[in-house]
């Protein structure tokens, strides 16, 4: 490879990295424009605005939970293209139908937020969570079919995409017990992600 | 070109092609704003929830029909941006102009995807799928006569351009026929696409 | 200045650059979001829906016009900070409130096109152009006053402010001849900006 | 630590500051869409419209007081960055939570300017000030503990914090006594900056 096609490469991973990060952060943000502001009538008094905002729980609930999410996937997106050394045309196309997910994302939260504790509105969430996280294993498998990263690399992000796939299939299988509390699967996450750490500190 | 011109120039070159992404990257993102969530009573069942999501089928088609169209000119811009070797101001209001056709497909998905299968709706979106066709080779036909890019750039730009520009003009004619199936007309997209690079290999 | 002081201002400037780039970005795109997306009912036929699409030729043309009108000032700030050639910590406030102004311009710019032709919507327009352009005129200021950008440079930039504050003041004074055609005022942009770009052609 | 190690903390540090900025932007922009733009029935006249505003006062003092919050955090994000020196992956998650309240501010903006002067709705605004600040400066508080910032920029970046962190509660506080000017407790945050920066220069 002559230097200004490497120059050219590097370039255009970077803008594909760019462009990701941005979906990201507008997707993260836009979570909070699905909250209704409430509107009360003029003589509405304290107890009338606590009120509204205690029926606003279940969304804040679900932006939260939605705003956590979304920046663990991008910390995992993050982690992955810091170890694709090279640009690959072939990541274009698995990297839209993961931004795609996460572009969704906004939606789901919000279905959930309005109607929490419904079966139909968790069941579209955590699939969504569930098929987010498959589409994430899907760029690391791309990655490392294109050799555009190490393979030592690849392991770990496997390791990591199995977390986030089994964490996300729990929440999915939680919802025919009980919808509200189907999103406890994801606690998993944190957990998992923490006993890879350390597996990977004792292996170095 | 003294040196710190030509620098100054690289730095012009990134600041719009980071300003092109970050327009791409709202727009395809925003496209979820668009799709009303249900509220559904406090009553309402599984049944009722299912229907709600079913009714907003057409929706989700427009979603992703519109992700995948603007990830397409995305990845378009990319390849162009990515033979351009200088910066020239006379890119600028065409790139502008590109971008307004862009920033516009929110609006025309939405008024598509909630009125699906209607003639009027599905002309729009086929229109401005046209038009902003239309408007990205007016880019590449800029920066070709500002000589800021390659020959042989051109010729592959052209024939890329060819295809959205024939694809697009389609689904507009098949409007006429079945507003319903008229994006049939972009799957000329991905098969012109493949045939183009099959070609460029061979010539290669 | 120390090496690394000079590292670190270069990298702030950066990302004040990069901050503003990416508030010009959304403001321009959010322009759409703006436009109500019509929901006709189920038996509304092609005439329903020209009629629809027709009572939102305002809303058209609102949109058109600010993303040009947002465009050209990006390509003024893109201009402005291509001229300035170091970071001073006096610039953030004044672009700060410049930005302010073109956020607004997604409420100005919905305002008027729900209403046109009436005179306080059209009003709160351009006067959100002309205080825009007084606040861009700012920034230009307060970087030749802090020593940041070149003498010649600034010559332009007052040559190029006075072309928008004069535009966009013309407009303010035709709303109270006609509401209606009032941003006419504001086609002086592009023929005074020919001029300059002439005069300055004949000087170099 | 190797040189492509230290490229790579590098280029995910400006990721993550890129990450920032963006959320930073979008939040800010967004601000302008909760304010409810007013659609008059066609026969209103000038009075009609001038109330209309008149009645979207509150929306535009509460829009204008947000950008300026959320600007000023910007601008502290940006001094903070500006002295971390390496990259900790320790940083994540603490600037995750605190964009997660930069992010929820055009809710709580919309709420206060949609019901201005009432207790809860300034309660809620007040406190989401409070929180953003306490968050802020558990970033540099992270950042310091994790030995990727400067000893003496700690100092300074402390002394900022408890102006903004004083600031906000001295708000929350004021909003038993009146919810209408509670938010004056921020112009504690002008006035303190200046007297921090007087003596930093003195120190110097």
């Amino acid at each position: 490879m002559s230097r200004s096609e490497s120059a050219r490469d590097a370039h255009s991973l970077e803008r594909l990295v760019f462009f990701s990060d941005a979906v990201f952060a507008i997707a993260i943000t836009l979570l909070v424009l699905e909250i209704d502001v409430p509107h009360l009538p003029e003589g509405a008094n304290t107890a009338d605005f606590g009120s509204a905002l205690y029926r606003l729980l279940p969304s804040f609930f679900a932006f939260s939970l939605s705003f956590l999410v979304i920046g663990r996937f991008w910390i995992g997106h993050h982690d992955l293209f810091g170890q694709i050394t090279r640009y690959s045309g072939q990541l274009l196309f698995p990297n839209l139908l993961y931004l795609m997910a996460i572009a969704f994302m906004p939606f789901a939260t919000a279905f959930m937020g309005a109607n929490l504790g419904k079966f139909v509105p968790s069941l579209l969430y955590n699939c969504t969570l569930f098929v987010t996280a498959v589409l994430d294993w899907n760029v690391t498998r791309v990655g490392y079919k294109s050799h555009v990263m190490a393979d030592t690399a690849v392991r770990s992000d496997y390791a990591r995409s199995a977390v986030l796939i089994g964490a996300t299939l729990l929440s999915v299988a939680f919802t025919w017990i009980s919808p509200q509390y189907s999103q406890l699967g994801m606690l998993l996450v944190p957990v998992g992600f923490r006993i890879l750490a350390r597996r990977e500190r004792a292996g170095a």
